[in-house]
């Protein structure tokens, strides 16, 4: 049905309907009070989503900007960096570092399975003339939905001592708790188009003092992302190029729902969805492709064994109008991906449950009898 | 008034109703068949505004992502480029070469001086191993209101036969005429809060042949900016990152009003502005920033002698809720600039005029009787 689609991807998310007309808003000009106002106040509540005293700043630009501008302002050409990779957006982490020239030490581990802590650590406590000087990883892996170790890979990198931890976490904020301060992350990079639920077009960029002291030593050439000038006219609330200012509008109205919502709720409503969603996969004689018990909050990845995950997610849009993400690169019609991100309700688990299960037997591929998969959802969500 | 403010700075630029609506409906995927059906449309839609058949690309991100973008994917590190500076922007264009290791040689003026074709012409000539890799300029000076004469310059750069021509047009695309592949201009940057008429958040960059053979030897490091990435995946029409979807609604609805007005309409719109904006403020005895014959179609810059341009600029916003442009740098509050870029009517000027004029009577500071401005204004408009 036309304009009646329901986003179940793990970005863009859905976006509340006081988002969207405070998106639709006329513009004012970025150099005004009225905007400095939006950017003193949006400031404010990002330190607070992110649980951290630091600096956290806005980029014009998509999630692998905020990623970029963490590397090129915190390292050196040569530099050594260890890398996560469990997925695209560990993959991209690597491809960053070594488009930047530095030196990559890569972690690898097969697409669903997590990132290993005590790999990182083994080869942390190996690095005794302290060659690394960050170690880099994505929180939730998008791909695969997995849920990374960040904290207990950040206590590995504190005992380290003079490595940087610096995180992606795209969909892990706003899904599930990342308290900057308390974990002792370097910097996080995350963007708008997911917990934020607002539409994609902003980055954004938290940084620790350790991360602004790293800021001053790093030789790799800038303009567009140098953090310092963002650093520096974030101080006079505002920013140094024109930003997506109507984007600004639509994040001070999220944030404001976020806020009136609390963290907590936040917290719980994703790992509610996460287990209701979990269940009904199961229920129906799917398997899950995340490795038990490491799901992400934020996206549930589904290995449909035998069955062409193309093909129901082309019956899932069109017959019960409801967009699942497919699998990416080498996944591709072999996993497809329910978000459960953002502006997300128990209705929306529970339809898109039934709306597979619906569309399997459409298909004649259901293993289980017709509403297993929603009663297991139904059963998550009391 | 509350929410009844008209900009008339150069950007953000007036949003039409239209526009403003498309920008606020739901996101969908930006991996849809949908989208791309979006991404196809407004490709061919820039080609049409910029009057050529190169690759115009989308970028998440202000118009200086896109100015570095040019620079970073078409030179390498070292190379000698050439810069002209009379403004603002063209020392930006200056700070972003030599953020990147260039060899930057300037051909400076003073603020609301034109660049002369001559010296440039000179410059080339003298280059007789072919040294020069670009030259770069500002078509029409944001900060100064000036427009430079980049046909002439581009004709000299044709004539020295290597060196390519890379021309900031933020404020000049979809404001006068800009013929890309008639002039054999290599590459242009662009932003959205602009001619486009929708807010910022995206920036344009088109580039020619030449350009991207010049940018397969480019060794400067990008990666979000990496402008292959972007052109691989226009070929799918698609994006290399998640882009800012919803301003892709608005420039789909914004580009669609332009090619209804059409591109000679709204070019002697803009020329019809400037001339009865000039008048007008020449008839109240204030004297103009930019030289006489070279006034910006987009932007009027006033030098109010003996006059706190801040003062004017406050009364104006507080009693007739009209947002005028500051000065710059060391402009500031001794010139105010009037945006009449995009989509801006001939009640807007006018307005404009009139509210200067009022306020000016109420600070006690006008010169000429009461009403001289507003019908020098309105008989330019007739």
């Amino acid at each position: 049905m036309q304009d009646k689609l329901t986003l179940m991807i793990p970005g863009p998310t859905p976006v509340p309907e006081k988002v969207l007309l405070a998106l639709g808003k006329h513009p004012i000009g970025h150099r005004s009070k009225e905007f400095q106002a939006i950017v003193r106040h949006t400031s404010k509540q990002l330190q607070w989503l992110h649980q951290t005293k630091c600096d956290v700043l806005t980029i014009t630009g998509s999630g692998t900007a905020a990623m970029e501008a963490g590397i090129i302002n915190t390292l050196s050409r040569g530099d050594k960096v260890l890398c996560g990779d469990n997925g695209k957006f560990g993959e991209r982490w690597v491809k960053v570092a070594k488009a930047f020239g530095l030196e990559v030490e890569v972690i690898k581990e097969e697409w669903g399975t997590p990132l290993n802590p005590e790999k990182f650590q083994k080869i942390l406590l190996e690095d005794t003339n302290k060659q690394i000087k960050a170690v880099i990883l994505t929180h939730s892996e998008t791909s695969t939905g997995v849920i990374n170790d960040l904290q207990r890979i950040s206590s590995h990198v504190q005992s380290h001592g003079k490595a940087l931890i610096i995180a992606d976490c795209v969909t892990s904020l706003g899904a599930c708790n990342v308290p900057m301060d308390e974990w002792g992350i370097d910097l996080i990079a995350s963007g708008s188009q997911k917990g934020y639920m607002i539409p994609p077009g902003l980055s954004f960029i938290a940084l620790s003092d350790r991360a602004w002291e790293a800021q001053k030593q790093s030789d790799l050439p800038k303009f567009y992302l140098d953090l310092n000038s963002y650093r520096k006219t974030a101080a006079n609330n505002s920013n140094p190029f024109t930003p997506s200012v109507n984007l600004y509008f639509a994040l001070e109205a999220a944030l404001t729902m976020m806020e009136e919502e609390g963290l907590q709720s936040i917290f719980s409503r994703h790992a509610r969805h996460r287990a209701a969603t979990q269940a009904g996969i199961k229920a129906m004689g799917l398997t899950l492709f995340a490795e038990e018990g490491h799901g992400s909050p934020a996206i549930t990845a589904v290995a449909p064994d035998n069955i062409d995950a193309e093909q129901l997610r082309k019956i899932v849009k069109e017959k019960f109008d409801i967009l699942l993400a497919g699998g990416q690169d080498h996944l591709k019609g072999k996993v497809f991906r329910i978000g459960h991100l953002g502006f997300v309700n128990d209705r929306d688990v529970l339809t898109a449950i039934g709306a597979i299960e619906a569309s399997l037997q459409t298909l004649n591929l259901l293993k289980k009898e017709m509403g297993a998969g929603i009663a297991a959802t139904a059963k998550m969500l009391k």
